[in-house]
């Protein structure tokens, strides 16, 4: 009998080689795969059983909220694509073309959609007259395709999935509030179902979005000191609104143009659950988004007896409503607890015949490798605190972690320590983008965003010595 | 106080022109729009809605049977997709494909996926090596591209929504009952959600779907006597895992090929909805398919006590767990009423002044625009009720009118009668594909199905006077 944990030697050494750590979590747990379409990724079942359980976490938050899912087009216009020059000149160059329909060459050219904005424009004009058709606020759940020349695993890649949400409203101070709502309901994504805390803040004009007024973000830190541009909203005023003939009759009888959001997070939110709790050992998932939040393996399986108990626990932790899993296969208890670290499950329950003499169960964590043994009859009870607490667990370890990576910073000196340390340098900044660029230029590192708490603590930038105005944070970035 | 019933005149009569009548519930029911990408729709939120539905449902049903979602790439290389030469030439006219992408012309072309075979068969070649990897039981929610020359909204168009389930099985049994047991799903949410009932059966060879060793399908039935296939699964047998080298270690120890099957539904089931349960007053939506399952309209809304009597109502209804709506708008009842029939809303409720004094709210039934009126504290248990009895009516109702139109037919002249009358021709068949053509050729009727009843009638085939063999039914056909 072969009950002793195996190491999972299957993968990198995350100390050893970040890069190819993280690479090999994504293969080994089964989280996706490549296809023979270059920079293409498949979202195998475990994978996209995570990204389900974002949707379902969203999709109840954006129709609590009044939002409504629609469906658009996969792709657009070439000559429509071009109406908002900004835009347009943001993805141009990562844009895959279609030249041919029904074996005849197209007169206008269609480019599969990098995102939707001109889409729900051209719709909104058709839709939109009267102050009373607004607010208007939509959402699309879809994949997009941007044309990248180096792709990572949900990181970076020609076609990844995400849902974009587009909001039409009658005043600036509507739309304003909507931006920065759902900024909330992500940093809420975050805290409450996949354990990684965002630092909020505004982008600074030049890292803002192609056509946007204002956009916000939602930035983690991963293990490597690098930051994770989560997911942004978007404050668009008037602009796009214009260029496609939007407009609706105002209370005051005259023809008037509404404001506009956009937001959107995608499958890279996977990236950031991997890098932020993963370990050695493989995947370790938060339970509220773990595909398998619980698994039962017997122990000494050929036993009599065991096979019956491991399937009493099973059904009893079931009937709680947890998503549990029992494997029964002629597998060693070894290889499976290999595996199902490998895979991340929060918790795992092992059942042979010394503990159904002693009337016990094993409970083994994931997350910080501890194991319990309760009474059988507090099992199911056990297992769904644990949930609870475990959650906690991984939340607040990444929030220290984050916490302890955010170094102020009054001179170059100190920010070349602190992005050295890795993660964010808080620092004073005159707002001038020329000064932005000698960061980027000659550290590496871009301003991720002004966070939302602005308390000043220096009079002058440190790299140009005139007047700072404004609280950024610095970082080397995904 | 204007709370007289507006009749819809906004919608062409069905009597006077089908075609026009069913483009206006898509259009004024607010399910789609068009856009500006020929051929492409736009799903709106009440048409999305629906479809959302019918995913609950179908997600649902599907993990129960042990099935997982995955994603696959939204484009195919040209030089995959040849390697089934049956299922080449069978999407090859309608493909839509990509030649550019980041600026540069591509080697090997893309195709905008029209369904995902090759894609499937490439990933289950590298993820299948034993039998114990198998079954593999996935599916897809994606959209397809087909480049279809002439479209009707979500009839046929050049993006449809659907789901595409494809799974490998170690033996022939298996898949077999995987291909019968996915029709039984289908039909399953034909009665139980959509109040659709179909005619079951297997396609004819000249029917069948390309490189598919059996086609079986969902027939459903139109109000101008038109079937519409609404769903097909089709079993492979082992044709494409050879042609893309998905093979396994048997039990034996030997390398075989896996058995496979593919199924799907669309989008197109909207417009079966619209068609079978619609009247000249726009959309009947069954209950449990209807985003919105009851309205709350207060009458004569600025009397007294009237908006906070609604509101009391829409609480308690919302509360049961219906999908509840009230309209609070400055709008007319009149326009209310009109609306919500032109949405197909199943069950209204009208509450005003004199319904206050009496202590009575007045209900309207969408299906055959009855009115009752109940007790105010009766109003949440009646209309839970009428959700069911609403189904079954509808249910009942498209039922009849189905096998109302299965005319069995002997002779020519029987079968250009039933044709004539709308429907299905049931006759038998010699199973000589050139007698199929001969019918196809002279009444424009195509073989539907050999349902799965097989009771023949006939000694003949009335066509060629040959043996008869096979049961089938004609039809004229979406």
């Amino acid at each position: 009998m072969d009950n002793k944990q195996i190491k999972n030697d299957a993968i990198t050494r995350r100390s050893e080689d970040f890069a190819q750590w993280y690479t090999d979590i994504c293969k080994k747990a089964e989280l996706m795969d490549y296809s023979s379409v270059k920079g293409f990724i498949i979202y195998r079942p475990y994978g996209y059983a995570i990204w389900e359980e974002i949707q379902n976490y969203l999709n109840k938050r954006f129709k609590e909220s009044g939002h409504q899912n629609v469906y658009m087009p996969t792709v657009i216009p070439e000559s429509l694509f071009n109406k908002e020059k900004e835009h347009v000149s943001g993805f141009a160059p990562e844009t895959l073309i279609c030249t041919i329909g029904g074996q005849s060459e197209l007169d206008d050219r269609l480019i599969v959609r990098p995102t939707s904005e001109v889409l729900f424009c051209e719709h909104y004009a058709k839709v939109i007259s009267s102050y009373r058709d607004l607010p208007k606020l939509y959402n699309q759940w879809c994949s997009v395709v941007r044309w990248e020349k180096t792709t990572r695993p949900f990181l970076r890649g020609a076609e990844f999935l995400w849902q974009e949400g587009h909001t039409m409203h009658e005043t600036e101070e509507e739309a304003r509030t909507e931006t920065l709502k759902m900024l909330e309901v992500y940093d809420d994504l975050g805290r409450d179902l996949l354990a990684v805390p965002f630092i909020k803040g505004r982008k600074t004009e030049k890292e803002k979005f192609a056509g946007a007024v204002e956009t916000y973000t939602i930035e983690a830190l991963m293990p490597d000191g690098k930051a994770l541009q989560s997911g942004t909203t978007h404050y668009f005023g008037d602009g796009f609104a214009k260029a496609f003939g939007v407009q609706f009759q105002g209370r005051d009888g005259k023809l008037t143009s509404p404001h506009q959001t956009s937001w959107g997070v995608s499958t890279r939110l996977l990236g950031a659950i991997i890098m932020v709790h993963g370990d050695d050992n493989g995947l370790v998932l938060p339970p509220r988004v773990a595909p398998i939040q619980a698994v039962v393996i017997p122990v000494a399986a050929n036993r009599p007896g065991v096979i019956p108990a491991a399937r009493e626990l099973y059904d009893e932790l079931n009937k709680t409503g947890l998503r549990v899993k029992i494997d029964e296969s002629d597998r060693s208890p070894g290889w499976k607890f290999s595996e199902y670290e490998m895979k991340g499950v929060p918790v795992r329950i092992e059942i042979g015949p010394r503990d159904i003499e002693n009337g016990v169960v094993t409970i083994a964590k994931r997350n910080d490798s501890t194991k319990i043994q309760v009474k059988r009859e507090e099992l199911a009870k056990t297992v769904v605190e644990l949930m609870e607490t475990i959650h906690q667990e991984m939340y607040e370890k990444a929030y220290r972690y984050l916490l302890d990576h955010v170094t102020e910073v009054h001179t170059l000196e100190e920010l070349d320590a602190a992005l050295e340390k890795g993660g964010y340098a808080k620092m004073m900044w005159c707002e001038d983008e020329a000064c932005e660029d000698f960061i980027k230029k000659t550290r590496a590192a871009t301003a991720r965003c002004m966070p939302f708490n602005q308390t000043k603590f220096d009079e002058v930038y440190p790299v140009c010595g005139k007047k700072a105005t404004k609280v950024v944070l610095f970082a080397k970035a995904y």
